[in-house]
């Protein structure tokens, strides 16, 4: 089974990359941009049963992988 | 619209921050874990024609948001 998780910095936390990546956009020529947010990708290959599994990928996603004080995630099970 | 990117190591790259992702979990007691993959999450808020932002999405992936030699990505458009 492949967990997808997508990291994301809270909306009313400061996004330095984000707004770099933006600026570095702009330069670019780019326009009608209005917002950029970056965050943290990842999937993980893991055997069991899906709904234990559903269980670690959560705990593990609070626990290690995302800072819940400053960061939002979510995943899906495939 | 919001463009949501995904940019992922190739497959035939190392990924030493999934491996260390991966070892950090089995540490901690997580089991069945076969693989760990890590990459960047971002979204682009942009306005425009939907055909021109895909290919604009597109062009800034190929030249700034990734690194084609050893990163894979992909969009959709919201």
């Amino acid at each position: 089974m492949k967990a997808k998780i997508v990291i994301t910095p809270k909306k009313a936390v400061l996004d330095p990359q984000g707004k770099a990546v933006q600026n570095a956009l702009e330069h670019m020529g780019y326009g009608g941009i209005q917002a950029v947010h970056v965050g943290k990708y990842m999937e993980i290959e893991i055997d069991g049963e899906r709904e234990s599994v559903r269980k670690q990928i959560d705990e593990a996603c609070h626990k290690l992988l995302s800072n819940p004080v400053i960061e939002d995630y979510h995943f899906q099970l495939e």
